[in-house]
């Protein structure tokens, strides 16, 4: 039987904390189906979180270790995946600066992912100012992925101008250098604006969010305190029943169980405190091998940073292959 | 008695031509002095060299060689001096990344030196539109004098708002992370415009240059043939007698004599055929062991080579024990 290779995955989690549902529906769910297809690089991304946490780079560290241990925890096979820290691997740093050289500023302006978070990031960036961190960071992200070679790529649709702008720079490069880089595919997650408890964009910041840590106690407070209309009807109509809705793709996203097929299980003599009452168990049930995986990995970190060892020491030794092709092509390799 | 240890001096050139008459007299001069003051780092910025060579790789690569050959020809010693390649530091590209996070956009659209630099490169930047890592050069020089945690940095003075560009970033850094970058002291040399054979600022592309490698013959004809006034007065005045000026800071630059003295020497009976042909003598004995030495190195290539494998290596040793500080300061190191 032949041996086919697998291609090469690259995705990303910034260590900005713990995560969610929201990053489980968005995310780790389909990251499970993909380690089985595909050689996954999951890449903490240290160095990004800084271009905006840069005044609190004591959060960073702390999280770096636990967005690694939630991965784990959701299911992620730590021998199907390569773990490993942006700032660890200098080929990253070294594709930025180089590709800086292939776009202008002007284009980076431009860029609908980067306008957008400028904004949204108002309290960073006082009256627009921008530091360079940030402007470049389509650019850094363009290495982020280069750097290993990845053709998959996992995003949210809010990021597709991203993998645009860093196609464009990769066909620059090939065109002008060499063929050293081939032109990845995003694919475009689904579900990447879960809702939180209050109606929101589930979020950590906003205090919304169901945590894959959460206890049984947490949920039961989150799930029984969240508001509903009061017809007592479970059924999925974000229109009308926006806070029912929400809850119900909770049930969907914990169980798999389709939606109409939720929706008739609680269509007879149901109460929304039965159905949350069953919310809460299917959401344990969901969480509790989490929370397992999580202990232990908790109580033993060094297997967690020797993965994270193994990882930067993988993931460096191809970014220094793809450095050697990368100057030869340029014609500054030298020895 | 007590050793004390040297400050450490971080010059560089740009691998972008054979080096001329302008450059001893701007640099090599004061290097060949300072050499004996400091510990002294050359840096080849070969990265530097492409972002507006980006179209012409081929040039940079046949270049650095001959820069550091030159370096080595005008006299300074290789015993003395670190040599090393910009591509081949990744603690540059690294904390070039990692600065970008501390200065803004604008600050760097209202740099003095970019601004300059933008317009003079008209033809490589169509309609003013500006690369990214063009805008990012004094970040990238920051980097290059902070990886090695240079003390000295001799520079023209057209490059006054850089050093002052990276002086901010070092401040910002230490105040929000942790002292590690000391600040550095800019040492301005004076003649760094030196005029050319066609009293325009000596440089490559004017074709207006005497370059340390010519020969006596070209030098006879570059001389013999430059302009000058016509009533042979041996006078130094760049008002009124801007030509002959021109050939007496040349004789100054190469006998190391004063001006008042060469006047004198010529005061009687001189024609300029005269001064022209005494002028060639002093180049040819100043240029004399300068081309046996660049004889000796072009045949001996590997010698050029293995200095710069040490050089790049003690370079690289030096900025992996600064990134660990930087990394212990930004609390990313996770060793």
């Amino acid at each position: 039987m032949k041996s086919i290779k697998k291609q090469r995955m690259l995705t990303g989690d910034r260590p900005t904390g713990n995560l969610h549902l929201g990053h489980y529906a968005g995310s780790l769910k389909s990251r499970i189906k993909m380690q089985e297809e595909y050689d996954c690089f999951i890449m903490v991304a240290d160095v990004q979180a800084l271009t905006d946490n840069f005044t609190n780079p004591e959060k960073v560290k702390k999280n770096v270790f636990e967005v690694v241990v939630d991965n784990l925890s959701a299911g992620l096979d730590p021998e199907k995946i390569t773990y490993f820290i942006q700032s660890e691997i200098s080929s990253i740093a070294e594709l930025t600066v180089f590709f800086s050289n292939l776009v202008t500023v002007s284009d980076l302006q431009r860029n609908p992912t980067v306008k957008n978070e400028i904004q949204e990031k108002g309290h960073v960036f006082k009256d627009g100012v921008v530091n360079l961190g940030f402007l470049a960071y389509p650019v850094s992200q363009s290495a982020d992925i280069a750097f290993c070679k990845a053709e998959i790529v996992p995003v949210g649709k809010d990021q597709k101008p991203m993998i645009e702008q860093a196609r464009r720079i990769y066909k620059k490069f090939n065109n002008l250098y060499d063929e050293v880089f081939p032109l990845p595919k995003g694919v475009f997650t689904e579900v990447s604006k879960l809702n939180g408890l209050d109606g929101r964009k589930m979020s950590k910041s906003l205090d919304n969010a169901i945590f894959l840590s959460d206890s049984l106690e947490v949920i039961k407070n989150k799930i029984m305190s969240s508001k509903t209309d009061t017809d007592n009807t479970i059924k999925y109509d974000t229109e009308n029943k926006p806070e029912i809705s929400n809850l119900i793709m909770y049930y969907q996203i914990v169980t798999g169980e389709p939606i109409e097929k939720i929706e008739n299980k609680f269509s007879n003599n149901t109460s929304y405190k039965i159905f949350k009452e069953d919310l809460i168990k299917k959401i344990n049930l969901f969480l509790e091998p989490m929370r397992k995986r999580k202990e232990y990995y908790i109580k033993n970190p060094d297997i967690v940073w020797s993965l994270l060892k193994i990882g930067n020491e993988r993931a460096n030794k191809e970014g220094q292959k793809t450095m050697i092709e990368v100057k030869k092509a340029m014609k500054i390799y030298y020895k």
